[in-house]
């Protein structure tokens, strides 16, 4: 039975005997998170049954505080690498960052086809533009509805509702059964598209016989319903019509093109001109409009240094900035540093989202700003405004309800959201032991009985990218940064005479005492590096060694946390 | 009319002519706060009548992220520091380290006399200790009720509920008029300890007439009331009831000693014993119990070591880390590093806080570890197992009816509770003109005519204290800190021959590409350096100042951000 994979094959402890009654297929199904275990954000996954693999996503993740420097992350897809040729394509659920965002980074490396809808290709097709423009990407559009046979997978594209539009669930049939993976969904019954969540074939799939459930554990703490993304229009119009004296400025999401098409109805009605600014907003508008996912005639949008000369009632402008992010449209408003909108008593700034977690300071900064530049302004504790793009615990329960699968994993969460998402498959009735919470890397391994086990490992985790081109970046060089933020840094030169003497000391530093400051400590730093290599060998190492530690027992005289020091020898 | 103070005097435009009907005093008054305004923290604000001063409160503030390496926030009091013979004593209002926290490097200084009550004297004891421990402070113990009269001044303590024993507002009665300040406040009928906030001393002076009404803004966006302390007894009442025979541990703030003397009832009344974890939790418990301020027998306690031999269901674990603070007790014990405390399955533990603004990453991070170490957990978004300390809009609404000022200033509070506060004020009839939203350093001026203007500026800041000793901490530092952050580091030492030919280079980096990878941009950068020096006037500064932008042009080809450059130029 011995597998041409990189999946490590050994035989678990875990494993129950088979009973042997059914026709066995000859190989196992295995599941593989490579992303999106523990953490929300790079999304990928690997289905593989014998020499086959198919990919569902692949996405990327945004830096965590303490990664200084670090622009974004990526999952360590060397798995996919090395298992190149077994691949039969990628199928991405929607077009956000955590399921398309690290596809520039690793498509050009494994080459292989891409499903998806025209939006999510569309989107897609733009990220590679900036990254790797040269790269022609082997692109099959799909629809929901559709079927792709690849090899012994059929993979079925199933319509669901989210915060952007033509998002697909994935059903996988398998020889071993029907693998389901929901990708991230809501249960909108009034989707502003008229596209609704497909509960039809997800009720047929049941009916058939799911082996495994795959589903999207964001919004697991929250009780009832996410609100329909229509119930944001109706407040909006509710305040379009209290303050028709006043210009608009509504910020959100730029991918949230249901949300702008709503806008754009709104403003239509009031006879409102509607401004775009920031960039994302505009370029997704843009590929929206040209690929007939957003209605608004050509007439309807001005530019940006038009909606500042106009008559406030006559204008909205929509902004991205939505989560106070530094250099965001909404932002440089706020701080009155944007080039062509300068907000004051006039406007109505309306924030339609709310803060990711992460983003809660950054949030609260643009709006105090806000309220300084003398607007008024709608945020997240007034009203409803935002509503979440993820099915809450009813809607996750219907869809368990609905899809009955033999086994059960969670996926797209924090550790506790999997851990109670899978609590709540238990409660609907799926057995305790075929509910997996998994970790990146892990594989669940699926016999055509129902059961699945955890058993082997492949390699997965996060590669950092920052600015630099050269190369992948170090969790070393992280350390690094920290400290230096931390404390500074005291660089030290030293020249050495050949008999060993100290001829010359030179010492400056960045966020640590200005030399100007501390002639007294510098002297003693110079007598501590003099002192240093009196009664040290002779190798430049050990001396450095020995000059940082000399140093240490003097700063720690003054100072509670050290700089990092940076000892350079140049000898005669 | 010239005063003999720091305040600046101009003559304000905004000034209206005085009627000169009522005898006036001849001085006006002032209300300058210098800190708190804008923010949530470092709170302290001035009264001065001519030569005379009274100070209410002295608060640090925590350090924004952005702040890298720095310990705490104090506000800059040079203006006390100037008028250090007007103060006539410094009014605390409660124990909150926003309240008392710049004390210890403040008070050496002014070396004025301290009121407050007997808990928050003790706490301010407990930080002088260790920050000045050789300071004899001049305390004065006061209780609610107290009057105490310092030249033209007659200060009355009045109770207030907060999240804090003991809290106070101040009622200050001056030749020009009475100034209320609420304190940090929440009208709780069913406080713990049975002080409820003094309505009576409230309504009494409203009756009498209020110049100047200084309220606590931080729950201004929330609508309703504040519910009681109380509720959340009864919430962990029902914990203890569900679970007997779990372990049950709780984590709070280590100042919410009425939620502690809540948890050591409910402890005696499900015969449980109590272990305190974490240095603050074991310091606030200490102190009030040695001040009577929380009523626990001496053999409730149990060592945190014992908590794990104990019958699970025998103990409760009251602890520190509610914020998910780094190396706070609970934090310890989620990642397996505590050394008393080991959680798992018998475990419950319950988060009575919510994050502070801010604090909402670590929290999240502190509970997904918990539910790996397979603890319950009970947090937020569950149950009611926390409640403010502060007053919801109804109450606040409530005070100003109670309070009826002819002046109205908004503290304690961001920018967008201030106005929000303000509007509160005009809603409920307080004239327009007589609101004010102040910022640090600005100077109210009143009237015994009711009015208000606000006219001069006085210094007003924050200074930066992280570990160092040496001095005050510069702002230029920060900057270079955030560039070391995010691009790190790289130091260059040249040696230069008597006839300026480079002899030698030397380079090593931090948080920068590791030199074993880079040979290649090594060299490259070495021959920058020899040509930055070919071309360059003899100086060591303009040598430097050439060595930097030659590396620079190297390093963009490489890279997008720039190493911080530290050249040192050694001459033989």
């Amino acid at each position: 039975m011995g597998m041409e994979s990189g999946v490590s094959n050994a035989r678990p402890s875990r494993q129950r005997r088979g009973k042997g009654k059914s026709p066995k297929p000859r190989k196992d199904l295995k599941w593989i998170p490579l992303g999106g275990m523990g953490e929300i954000g790079k999304n990928v996954s690997v289905l593989q049954y014998g020499d086959e693999m198919v990919v569902i996503d692949c996405g990327l993740k945004f830096p965590e505080e303490e990664m200084l420097g670090i622009d974004l992350v990526i999952p360590d897809v060397s798995f996919l690498e090395e298992n190149r040729d077994k691949i039969k394509g990628i199928f991405i659920t929607h077009g956000h960052e955590d399921h398309i965002g690290a596809l520039p980074f690793v498509l050009p490396k494994l080459d292989v086809p891409v499903y998806g809808t025209r939006l999510t290709l569309g989107l897609i097709k733009n990220k590679l533009g900036e990254v790797c423009p040269r790269y022609r990407p082997k692109f099959n559009e799909i629809s929901a509805g559709d079927s792709v046979t690849l090899g012994s997978f059929t993979v079925r594209a199933i319509a669901v509702c989210h915060s952007i539009p033509d998002g697909l669930a994935y059903a996988v049939k398998t020889p071993v059964g029907t693998v389901v993976h929901t990708g991230d969904f809501k249960l909108d019954n009034q989707p502003i598209d008229g596209r609704t969540t497909d509960y039809g074939a997800f009720a047929e799939l049941g009916r058939e016989g799911v082996l495994l459930m795959l589903s999207d554990s964001t919004n697991v703490e929250r009780e009832g319903f996410t609100p329909s993304e229509r119930t944001v229009g109706r407040t909006l119009e509710q305040l379009f019509r209290l303050h028709k004296d006043k210009r608009i400025v509504i910020a959100t999401f730029a991918s949230n093109l249901h949300r702008a098409q709503q806008v754009f109805n709104i403003a239509m009605r009031y006879n409102r001109k509607v401004a775009l600014v920031g960039r994302s907003m505009l370029a997704y508008v843009e590929l929206a409009r040209e690929l007939g996912y957003v209605n608004a005639p050509e007439d309807l949008f001005v530019p940006a240094q038009e909606a500042d000369r106009m008559s406030p009632n006559r204008v909205v402008v929509l902004t991205t900035g939505s989560q106070g992010e530094p250099f965001s449209g909404l932002v440089l408003m706020s701080k009155g540093e944007h080039r062509q909108i300068r907000l004051g008593q006039r406007d109505l700034v309306i924030i339609s989202a709310t803060p990711i977690p992460g983003n809660e300071k950054l949030v609260s900064r643009t709006i105090n700003m806000l309220f300084s530049c003398g607007c008024e302004v709608v945020y997240e504790r007034d009203q409803a405004i935002h509503v979440s793009g993820h099915a809450s615990r009813e809607e996750l329960k219907m869809m368990i309800s609905l899809i009955k699968p033999k086994c059960f994993a969670p996926v797209h969460g924090e550790y506790r959201h999997l851990v109670r998402h899978a609590q709540l498959a238990r409660d609907l009735g799926v057995p305790s032991k075929e509910v997996f919470v998994l970790s990146n890397g892990d594989v669940l391994t699926l016999t055509s009985q129902g059961k699945g086990r955890v058993d082997g490992r492949v390699q997965a985790g996060a590669i950092m990218v920052d600015g630099l081109a050269m190369g992948e970046f170090q969790g070393s060089l992280l350390k690094e940064r920290r400290e230096l933020a931390l404390d500074g840094v005291l660089a030290v030169s030293v020249l050495l005479g050949q008999d060993g003497s100290v001829r010359d000391v030179k010492m400056e530093s960045r966020g640590f005492l200005h030399s100007q400051e501390a002639k007294d400590l510098y002297g003693e730093l110079e007598r501590a590096v003099i002192r240093a290599l009196e009664s040290c060998p002779s190798g430049d190492e050990s001396a450095k060694t020995a000059i940082r530690k000399r140093m240490r027992e003097v700063l720690s005289r003054y100072s509670r946390g050290y700089p990092s020091i940076i000892p350079l020898i140049n000898r005669l």
